[in-house]
């Protein structure tokens, strides 16, 4: 039999036992371009909990009565695809079932040479890889300028603060408590931070970046960002990453900034990940060294089990876990 | 004596011939670095209306009892700087007055072999680089894209116009008038027109861009440009010229349009035409080239004579001219 988590009833407020359930189910049979695996890790994310609600946003929500999901790493028992074999260890969005079947090209194989395969959830998968084009493609930093970074000590932000700081830049973090910005200084060494939910976020701006803004990772949008947009040096560049302050508000207004843009000449750029596809290799390349060599840190918690996946998940909410929250479910084979 | 041309009213509404006064003044001495030149072309046009307030704007009032300016094409008659020497023709930001005194570093020699010197005030001046520089810099523009212009018939926007219809594109321009639009169809040769004071610019956008927008060319910023970001394609460019819609709104507010660069990664760059100083020589060769082949039209109305540039000025607010308003006030000594 074959485990699996099931949303069974949609939470109001914060997630518990009562809304998941670990039910068993047959392990299915990979068809013609398809392979079966068996979960290694999941990530546990707090973008879960939107997925609870039956409400539109820009992920589907997810049905009731069936297995939640989210990034993981596992490893292929079956193939049924040229692209994949047995004992090939992948990462992609997975069903929580302990085996499970996924088209081969929904899924990423890994290279452990280039570091821990837990590493394929963050610092060497997507969002370490946003971080890496974001900041050196459109950002394109350089030694002695400032950087700002909004939503600094998540998945993204904490890896841009940190490629900000080997460019040999001075770092600004913006975030949401008093433990995050504790991090981003006593970890990652940042110079500046701000907490957005005490401080006048303008003002800190102001004191934090006495010579203004070269390069703006934005992560948020919203208020955030408008008080940025004034303090622009000629010439600054702005990764345009995230807009979660705008996600779920129709029609949010606020101040027109295309006249900070002419005034400083400065670039504004939306992108998302998938536009780098053909660079990605580069990105891994570079994180990977960047790891090995010291210079980048990366935080994990792991728990272990299977059935430790729904409590880790609500922990989220109630801890102040900071780094990437994974869950092991089994060791690969090989090793 | 020396003939000058004086605000000696602000005007409430229209400026009228109460409002300027033709008064004689002393010859100047060029001192040390600066040029005495003769008038040879003024231009006159619509924003200097705004310059006859006594309010704070994006460029500072003309004082009462004083010269108005404006861009100028001038001979110098003495040079006591090296730049430049005696018969030289140049332009800049002249006073009305048929002689004066400038420094030479504020004058821009022209090449008499790009095309006529009146030229230099439109075409062939900082309006047509800053066309070339926006639409080729930073919208990049290719064969079969569509090109969306604000402020279209303007002397920068109906550049944009022709220069996107010789790389290929189809063209799409809005502007505030029929003459305008009419003036685009007939005149450039444009392939929709959108009159924003009479359509509703989204739904009249939608249609006149079936496959989205790739390229926008902005000079006007507002609900105009709120109307373009949705539907822009993937890896869409702006050139941001100008917000004229913002310039005299304190906290001009709207829709928060960063989820529109990150759905389709486009870009946004303000600029303006001094960022590429060291590639003016690149810009004039091509618009040059243009216009000999024919490829690129230009109209003027040239009025003569000193005495007739307030006329002229008046004559913005009353007439319907379209192309480049400019008075004829000498010869060069060399034609």
């Amino acid at each position: 039999m074959n485990k699996e988590i099931h949303l069974v009833k949609r939470p109001e407020a914060a997630p518990t036992s009562e809304h998941i359930q670990i039910v068993e189910g047959e392990t299915p049979e990979p068809k013609q371009g398809e392979v079966l695996v068996k979960l290694l890790y999941v990530s546990v994310d707090p973008y879960m909990r939107g997925r609870m609600n039956d409400t539109k946003s820009y992920i589907a929500p997810f049905a009731l009565n069936e297995p939640m999901a989210g990034g993981a790493v596992a490893e292929v028992v079956r193939s049924e695809a040229d692209a994949l074999q047995e004992g090939d260890i992948v990462t992609g969005m997975l069903p929580w079932k302990e085996h499970s079947v996924s088209q081969a090209d929904q899924l990423r194989k890994i290279d452990p040479s280039l570091g821990p395969i837990t590493y394929s959830l963050g610092i060497l998968g997507m969002p370490g890889l946003t971080a890496y084009f974001g900041l050196m493609d459109i950002g394109q930093p350089k030694e002695g300028e400032t950087i700002v970074v909004s939503g600094a000590a998540g998945a993204v932000g904490s890896a841009v603060v940190q490629l900000g700081k080997i460019a040999g830049c001075r770092v600004v973090g913006i975030a949401g408590s008093d433990e995050k910005t504790s991090y981003l200084k006593e970890t990652l060494e940042i110079d500046e931070t701000i907490n957005y939910k005490t401080e006048n976020v303008s003002d800190a701006l102001q004191k934090a970046c006495p010579d203004g803004i070269d390069v703006y990772f934005d992560n948020v949008g919203g208020d955030i960002s408008d008080a940025v947009y004034p303090l622009l040096n000629k010439f600054a560049r702005i990764a345009q990453c995230g807009a979660i302050a705008s996600y779920n508000v129709p029609n949010d207004q606020g101040p027109r900034m295309q006249m900070h843009l002419i005034k400083s000449s400065a670039l504004i750029k939306g992108f998302t990940v998938g536009d780098y596809q053909d660079r990605f290799s580069e990105g891994f390349q570079y994180l990977s060294k960047s790891l090995q060599e010291g210079k980048l840190s990366y935080e994990e918690t792991i728990s272990e089990g299977f059935e430790s996946i729904p409590d880790a998940f609500f922990g989220l909410f109630t801890g102040e876990n900071l780094g990437k929250q994974l869950v092991k479910v089994n060791e690969p084979s090989q090793s």
